[in-house]
């Protein structure tokens, strides 16, 4: 069982590795909204030497057990990294194991390189799921990697054994796109003082060279159940930072802050407060070091869930030249926290000003106690 | 003592009012850095009765103790707000303590209404500051509220005691500008479902209207004091949300993305994860309910700056119609948590992909058993 | 509709004022657990002037909805406080709204003093429970405390209106007992530095006066239903602090001791430490401070049941003279994630030691970088 | 270089056998008060083989720069271990550099097993301390733990090469003394279900076979520097649970519920709260995890010193018969945050109650939607 979803040179050369080192190999590959010629990859698998290879259709699952979990949580890894590529793993795994069961393989493979956070995620979510489980993962096996240590010894390989590759590589750099995001890295991007090519942007295109006019996106979020429409076909959008940590994420990114602006609009501030503080770091952080399938990622999916019972309604959001999409009206039917009146500075009903008097006075109890006792210590506050 | 921070209808019949109830007012202004004509504020504050008008600038010190303190922790409130109007007050209530104090003020007042955030901001404040200090809050006094019940009210007030007013309100909201941004409130903007109008914008134009270059800010951030010259004169800028808790804050905005990239670089990822969880919330927090003077902020802000020891370096910053800033580069020459060398994927100096065998083996002690658990209560993860 | 938990001087008078204020007044008493004869209470009040004295027993409510679950998430108050009183006040606000709601009184009323907790934790919870609810709350009345401004005052109006009080009062401190503690407060106990005299103490007695024997006290916990049976009739007891916030209480102690036993067995750690930070500390949070019917405790709640899943089984614990009852024994047949066999040294099952060694070197890269950087800084660690 | 803190069959095995590999070894022991012939300790090392056995005595470091942090920021782990243990290791693991940099070893070893957390402790602190440091674990080397699979391999190694071994061990538990507590593990303590025998105690006696008559132990904090005499020479105290997580440890206990005591008194409520959701929770983490020398434990420590400024008083604390040490007094010249007058029922001083009322319409505005939000969905809270 071998994971192919970016079928390149280093999972050809893997492939065939494993069938002269005798394996019987069933290459599997994962359709998460990426652009892929899925014929080519089926028939260049076989080629190599695969018994079968399996392609899966992931989508759906994808968007509605992860991503929408992520929007309503608010997932940020670090406040920048919307976890586009952590958001797949989980769907990718479990895809992964069920194929594997149902082909009667022993082992499961992956392709990731021995440093990186991916085969971690791998190989955590395996052992959760299929408790037993036998993991091949060649970069990080004494032998491969010395018979391989550069991409040389790669191409070299490909050449003697006729794995088809191009000449030249797509691009100086790796890319791992799925349904809500693209992140590019390694190669001419390992310098973090120098900007990337604008011709890196697959997705997007930079804002200077965006069309003069607003790019539609619409998140209707209605009962608590998604209906977005705003994947796919974006222009006029930027992601403008290319590595791991720096991926701005233009669908995912819509979506998400509809939602927080939602949240506004519909959530209780003091649980929101607790959200904030607490489910939205710690779900980040699962997803992000490969603890999907854990029992604190299951505890915390369950807090996330409980505080979103009353997050209905609808956001108009716009987008515009790469702009963060901004909302230009927002509207909830069951749950509207504000209220016009309330809110009016001159409406009385709610409760009185005087009524201020009586909370500032308990709430300043403190502060006057703290200010008495720098100015007894000599330390006044002015 | 009154403050007029925002001399208009409100505060000059709030300052006759008080004279004709007998008290001797010295009034006070603070600029940081809102647009205002500080001549006219004088003369037209000693014709309504005032018996000074003090003009003070306390630019410098907003930046250097407030603002770059709010960049350093990354404050935000729930996910938008970057505080701008929270961030100003603390330096406002000092000021103004100041001043009471030169000219042997028994009272301080001001024209915050009932029923929002302000009064309770500048109240405790002033209790930490100067403990035992009377305040006078007219818009919670009974007396003047049942005179006053209507905008009506105040304008014939101004009528027949001529305090000059211009007979159109400048604009359908009111405005609160400073240095780091412009919040927009109450008026035709209380639908929560209605974009504001165009010309509303004061600091920033449309993206659609903004020029097609981009704008430079620069940032550097050395040697952890922040030399920025990001500030004013900005355009090609949008704050597209008019409300209090929607505002987008363009300099504090491109200042918080470039400390954030530079955090990326030199910040350990485990202090981030503790400052992230409870710094930044408890310190925005403690801002925005007015507790800045207090123990707990003394504590918070201890936190903060021994968080940012390491936190030098350079970061290159692009502005361009509206999108958030983006970073074009950053270094640092101190304390560079990044390796060229060490993210390669090549290299194996720092620790042997052989070793993270080991380490997924104790990660997946967990989820192995959290995954057996399942199996044996026959809830199957797959 | 007036409530007499703790039918003394005050809540007498207050019902005779009422009275002579003109409203009927429907008294109610709640029995949580509290030592009382319910029968001289109901002759008093109707003789002071109540139309009714009603007297509900909700002590398995208070026992099933709120201690459980106080014990579920470990509740802790400033570590010390387990919360006894706060954990009563929800089941009496709610029942006391029932009762309201039979006999169509408009008005809820209760004998709280105007400096301390109970009145807020009886007045959120009548708010959110019966919203627009009317409340008198006669030591907030400036009418009332004008008239009553000391005891004696009480006791010459009670001669007055031929109240019935013993002449003098039980105890020189005031006492509020329920099921699970019996805190005491005021009078004499208010000074910090001083012991309280041995025989205030009600539930227990000194460990010193104990018998030397164990007192038993058992604790079943059995598929999360907990079958307690050591509330009532303890003895070896000890509760030695008096005051609000240094109450220990005896068999809520047990049993909350006995289930952090259990979680040690059955509780994946990563649960156990989201939700000691964030759970624990935020339901504890919600309920001393009278926010039990809020948005936020609903969401902690769910939260407190999502972690608790697994955690079944049974725990020996001894109780002896005072000291902390201490754990016996602990078993779980459902979900022990303690493996004798994986525990003990010898066994190299579930992991290999050599595994350690590549966790040790992925989790020293950190470290290493903050040697190496104190080195370079001049600041050696060692 | 190798430690032999604990000084058994294990280390004197390890000894012999690095000696055997061609290695010179200096043994090296560290007292932190465990009771130890440190002379037999010296002569049975050098017997074996070790070019020199060197003692150096770290109380005083490990109680004033390890133990008092931990008192001050109430460290606990799990809601049990006060971390005897891993307070400790620090110590001893820069101890250990110190006289490695001394005699220019090139090697740090270290007996523990390769499954338990003190082998983690000791190599992550050498790391930081000595950045490319080489480590001998035998316990994780391959040939060496072939070599020696039971018990049985090692004596019959002592026996083949003339180590002195007590033919019996000492107990059929190890132990881990040091000043502050005692854990006792493995052996016929690895069921869960059962109590260790009476006799295992070491530091003190089962409470049933305690004296009398309290037993004193008196701390004294003043000026935020700990004067502690409650350390050694206890009687009648228990530590009743014997495994590493289950420990209770009778002096540190003190301190700390002294501490939390003298904190009630003096310390802000909302800094004690935000220091109790974090640093208590993130020191003890830190401490357990291993990782005391690293930029996060740094960062913790600060707002550990952060929150302690105004934490000065004096404790008067009590002890018998096992039971919890209870305060009997408590007092704090310079911070006293409580006042007698203003807790009394009476005084009317720093706020009036009609201030209450204006404080509870303030605190109701969110109960109150969320009832109404109750009753409108048709699950009113009653």
């Amino acid at each position: 069982m071998l994971t192919v979803n970016e079928p390149g040179l280093d999972t050809s050369t893997i492939l065939k590795y494993l069938c002269l080192e005798g394996y019987t190999v069933v290459a599997c590959a994962i359709d998460i909204g990426q652009e892929e010629n899925w014929d080519e990859v089926k028939e260049k698998a076989l080629a190599v030497g695969a018994e079968r290879m399996i392609v899966r259709d992931c989508q759906k699952e994808f968007v509605e057990e992860i991503v929408w979990r992520a929007v309503q949580c608010n997932a940020i890894y670090e406040d920048r990294y919307l976890l586009g590529t952590s958001l797949a793993r989980p769907i990718l795994a479990r895809e992964l194991v069920k194929v594997a069961e149902e082909f009667n393989c022993e082992y499961l493979s992956h392709g990731c390189t021995g440093k990186g956070n991916d085969q971690v995620r791998f190989e955590l979510a395996w052992h959760a799921l299929a408790p037993g489980i036998k993991i091949i993962a060649p970069w990080r096996d004494s032998a491969f990697i010395a018979k391989f240590q550069g991409r040389a010894d790669l191409f070299e390989y490909a050449r003697v054994n006729n794995i088809p590759v191009s000449s030249t590589p797509k691009a100086p750099w790796s890319m791992d796109e799925n349904l809500v995001h693209c992140p590019y890295e390694a190669g001419i991007l390992e310098d973090p003082n120098t900007a990337p090519p604008k011709k890196m942007w697959k997705m997007t295109v930079d804002p200077i060279d965006a069309p003069d006019k607003p790019g539609i996106g619409r998140v209707d979020i209605v009962e608590n159940r998604f209906i977005g429409e705003i994947f796919k076909n974006f222009e006029g959008w930027v992601a403008r930072e290319p590595k791991e940590s720096r991926v701005l994420t233009p669908p995912l990114r819509q979506s998400n802050l509809a939602h927080i602006d939602l949240e506004g609009l519909t959530l209780d501030s003091k649980v929101r407060e607790l959200r904030d503080t607490f489910v939205t770091t710690a779900w980040s952080r699962q997803l992000y070091n490969g603890m999907y399938f854990s029992p604190e990622r299951e505890f915390t999916e369950k807090s996330i869930v409980a505080a979103q019972d009353g997050v209905n309604g609808t956001v108009k959001s716009m987008a515009y030249k790469g702009n963060n999409a901004y909302t230009v009206g927002r509207s909830s039917k069951t749950s509207n926290l504000y209220s016009e009146e309330d809110a009016s500075m001159d409406s009385l009903d709610t409760f009185s000003p005087l009524d201020t008097t009586g909370f500032i006075a308990i709430q300043a109890i403190r502060p006057k106690k703290y200010g008495e006792a720098k100015i007894a210590s000599g330390n006044s506050l002015i």
